[in-house]
C-alpha cells in the first residue's frame, strides 16, 4: 500500500539511527587507531579523542569530565552501578546483606541483574510498585521502603514502554537529606536511557550519584557511559587489567565509537530544546490525528475514564515528548503491526520483548487486563519523523481498521483507547 | 631526522590499524542501525549482519557459529571465561573453593581479575612459573599443579611482550585425557589475542573449551568475542537484561563493530598463510639487520650465552612470527624510544605498562637483571611493514648508537643483546 516508500519507523525508543555527525566522528576516528595507553604520538592522538568525548558527555549532563566512565553500553553501566553499590556496602558490613530499592517497571537491564544478585544472596531488593493508572512511583512509597541497610536506590528516569517519567529528582532530593543523618549512605542511580536526547538531563539537578547513558538511544553508537560523581569513592570495578578509565573500567578504549558517543552528546548539548519541541510537535500531531480519525478516547483508568483533556495535561508534564502507547480494541498489538508491516515499524513493548508474552510493565502501570496490555502498540517518534510520515501511518491504520466496515465494527467494539 | 616521513610503527602487538575492508564493513553498517531484537525488516537486517559476522569468526577458528559470543573486548572475554568457570564450580561445590591454574607471564587482563577474585575469596590460583630462559611453561609443571578442585586452566597462546608461544595444545591435550576420569572437569581457556591473525588458530586442534578473541590485535575494531564450545553448559553470564547472545551476554548488539570484527576474521581466514609469511620475512629482515649492523648477540641465558644459530631455530618454532624483544646495552628502553621518537614508535612492554616500572613478564621469562629488563624494547611488525621501514629504523638506531663513537663506546659497553 505504500508503493516504493519504506515503512515509517516509529520505534525510536527501541533504537535510533546513527546521526550523520556521529557517523562522521566514527569514520574520522577509524584511522585514529593508536592505543590510548601508548606514549608515542598516535597513542596520544587516540587518547585526545577519548578525552574530548569525555568532556562532551560531561557537558551534556552539566557534569565534570572526571565523572564520566565509558562502558560497552547501558547494560554494563547498570551492572557497574549496582555491583559498585553492593560491593561498597559489603566492605564495611560483613554480617548483613545490602538492600536495594527500585520500582516494578524498570528495564530488564536493571531487573534481571537485581534478580540474579538476589538469587546469589548478594542483596535484597524491594520493588516499589508504581501507582496503577499513572504509571508513576510515589515519592513517599520509595521513602517508606528504605531500611538501615539500604545501599542504593535505582529508578529509571522514564519508562521505555509507557514513556512515563518517574519523580526521580524529588526522590533523590529527599534521600540526600536523609543521607546527612545516615551512617550507611544511599547511592542514587537512574537509568536515563530514554530521556537523554529527548529532554534536558542535568546531573546536578537530578542530584544523582550515578546516571546510565546509552548511546544508541540518542543517535549515538552502541556503547555507553556511566556518570558517577566522585567515582573514586563509589566505583568498584567489574573489569580488571590494563587500568584504562583510571582503573574503573579496564579494556582498551573503543576510540572510534567513543568519539561517536561524544559527537552524539554534542548534538544534544547544542540542540536539546529544538529536539524536545520537534518530538512533542510530531507526537502531538499523531495523537490529534488518532483522536480525530479514530474517535480515540484518552483514559487513565481504562476503560472507565474518558477525560481526554485532563489526561493530555498530565501527559505533558509527566511523559516523554516522543512516546504514545496506544490501544486499538479488537486487534492484538502484534496482529496490528503484522498487518501494517509495509507501512509502520513499531513494537508492542521493549525490543527485547518482541514475540514474547504480555508486557508486565504495562500491567503494572495501568489498570489493564492482559487483553488490554496485549492490544498495546508503542509509537515513538524521532528527529526525522515528519507530519507526512504520521499521515502515512494514519492512512495505513484507516485502511486496516476502517477499510472494511463489517470487519471493523466487530473488531473495534466501539472504542479505540490510548493510555498515557 | 626523518623529514616528512611519519615514524615507523613497530608496535603491532599493542594494537593494529583497522584494515580498509574492516572499515568498509563498519561504515556500511553504520546505516544498519536497527535493533537486532526487533521483529520488523530493519531489525532483521541488523540481526543478519550479526549472524554473518558470527559465522566469519567461527570459520576463522574452524568452529561453529553457535560457539561464538560477542563481547566488548578481550578484557570482558577473559572475565566471562574466568567467572563462568568459578560459578559453574560453585554450583555443585559449596564447601570448597575452586582452583585455577595459570602462568606467571599472563596479560594483566587475566592476572588482575584472578588476583581480584582471590582477594574476594572466590578462588585460589596457582601461577605456574615459566622456565627462565625459554619463557615457556613446562607441560608437566602445569599438570603437577592440578588439584581435585581445579576448575580451570587458563594459559595465553603467546605472550604479548616476549612473543613466546606457550605449549597450550600439548597441555590441553593432556588435561582432556585427565578429564575423562575426573569428576570435576577442568575447563581449558586460552587468551589468543596475540596469535590470531599472525598464525593459524584452530579451536579443535587446540582442544580449548574457551578462546579469547580480540579484534584490535588483528586489524579489527575494539570489540571482541569468546569462543566457547557448548556454551550452554559452560557460560555463566556476567550481564543480564535483554537476553541478547542467547542470554550469554545481554546488551544491544554493536552491529557496526560486530560486522567489522567479522570482516577482520574473514581477512584472516582468507590470508593467514600470507600474513604469517610476510610477518616472518620482515621480522627476520629486522633481526638480520640488527645482527649485522650492531654486532647483535642472540642469547638465551643473558649475558652468558651467545649461541645465535641455535637460538634462532628455537625462535622459529616457539615464537610469534612478528615479534623481537631486543636490548641495547647502555640505553634504557624508554630512553632509546624517546631519543628515536621521530623515527620509531614502539614500546618497552605492554601498552598498559607504558611509563611504568620494569616488566615482571620479562623478569619471569628470561634470566635477566632488572637493568636488563629495563633495557628491553619490543619491536613487533605488521602487515604494512616493509623492508624500507626496517631500513629507516636501523638507520635511526645507527645514528643514535653509532653516530657518536665517543658516547657510543661508553654506552654500549661492548655488547648489544637480544633475547628470544
Amino acid at each position: 500500500m505504500s508503493g516504493d516508500l519504506k515503512p515509517v519507523y516509529l520505534d525510536y525508543n527501541a533504537t535510533t539511527p546513527i546521526a550523520s555527525e556521529v557517523q562522521a566522528a566514527i569514520i574520522e576516528n577509524l584511522d585514529n587507531w593508536g592505543n590510548p595507553s601508548s606514549s608515542y604520538a598516535i597513542g596520544k592522538r587516540a587518547k585526545s579523542a577519548v578525552d574530548k568525548a569525555r568532556s562532551q558527555i560531561a557537558e551534556m549532563l552539566d557534569a565534570q569530565a572526571v565523572d564520566i566512565i565509558f562502558t560497552s553500553g547501558g547494560t554494563e553501566s547498570n551492572h557497574l552501578a549496582i555491583t559498585s553499590a553492593i560491593n561498597k556496602y559489603r566492605e564495611s558490613n560483613t554480617n548483613t546483606l545490602p538492600h536495594i530499592v527500585t520500582t516494578n517497571v524498570e528495564h530488564p537491564a536493571i531487573t534481571q541483574p537485581l534478580r540474579h544478585y538476589e538469587e546469589q544472596n548478594m542483596c535484597n531488593v524491594t520493588y516499589v510498585p508504581v501507582v496503577k493508572g499513572t504509571g508513576r512511583v510515589n515519592v513517599t512509597a520509595v521513602l517508606d521502603s528504605l531500611q538501615p541497610r539500604t545501599c542504593m536506590v535505582t529508578i529509571m528516569l522514564a519508562n521505555n514502554e509507557t514513556g512515563i517519567l518517574q519523580p526521580v529528582q524529588q526522590i533523590f532530593s529527599e534521600i540526600r537529606k536523609l543521607n546527612l543523618t545516615r551512617s550507611e549512605k544511599i547511592l542514587l542511580h537512574t537509568d536515563a536511557a530514554q530521556v537523554i536526547g529527548k529532554l534536558k538531563v542535568s546531573a546536578g539537578e537530578l542530584q544523582a550519584d550515578m546516571i546510565t547513558i546509552v548511546g544508541h538511544k540518542f543517535y549515538g553508537p552502541r556503547i555507553g557511559a556511566l556518570y558517577c560523581r566522585n567515582p573514586q569513592n563509589i566505583i568498584r570495578p567489574m573489569f580488571f587489567g590494563g587500568n584504562q578509565e583510571r582503573g574503573f573500567r579496564s579494556g582498551t578504549e573503543n576510540v572510534a565509537m567513543i568519539a561517536g558517543l561524544g559527537a552524539a552528546a554534542q548534538l544534544v548539548t547544542d540542540n536539546i530544546d529544538g529536539y524536545t519541541k520537534h518530538l512533542k510537535n510530531v507526537r502531538d500531531y499523531l495523537r490529534d490525528g488518532l483522536m480525530t480519525r479514530f474517535q480515540l478516547v484518552l483514559n487513565e483508568e481504562d476503560p472507565k475514564l474518558e477525560r481526554g483533556e485532563v489526561m493530555w495535561r498530565y501527559v505533558d508534564s509527566h511523559m516523554l515528548p516522543n512516546t504514545l502507547s496506544v490501544r486499538f480494541g479488537g486487534f492484538s498489538g502484534n496482529q496490528l503491526l503484522a498487518e501494517l508491516s509495509d507501512t509502520l515499524q513499531a513494537s508492542t513493548g521493549a525490543a527485547c520483548h518482541s514475540g514474547g508474552s504480555v508486557s508486565q510493565i504495562l500491567l503494572n502501570s495501568w489498570n489493564w487486563s492482559e487483553e488490554g496490555a496485549s492490544q498495546t502498540v508503542r509509537l515513538s517518534v524521532g528527529r526525522e519523523t515528519r507530519r507526512s510520515d504520521i499521515d502515512r501511518v494514519l492512512d495505513g491504520l484507516a485502511g486496516l481498521i476502517l477499510g472494511d466496515e463489517a470487519v471493523t465494527l466487530s473488531r473495534l467494539k466501539g472504542r479505540i483507547v490510548t493510555n498515557a
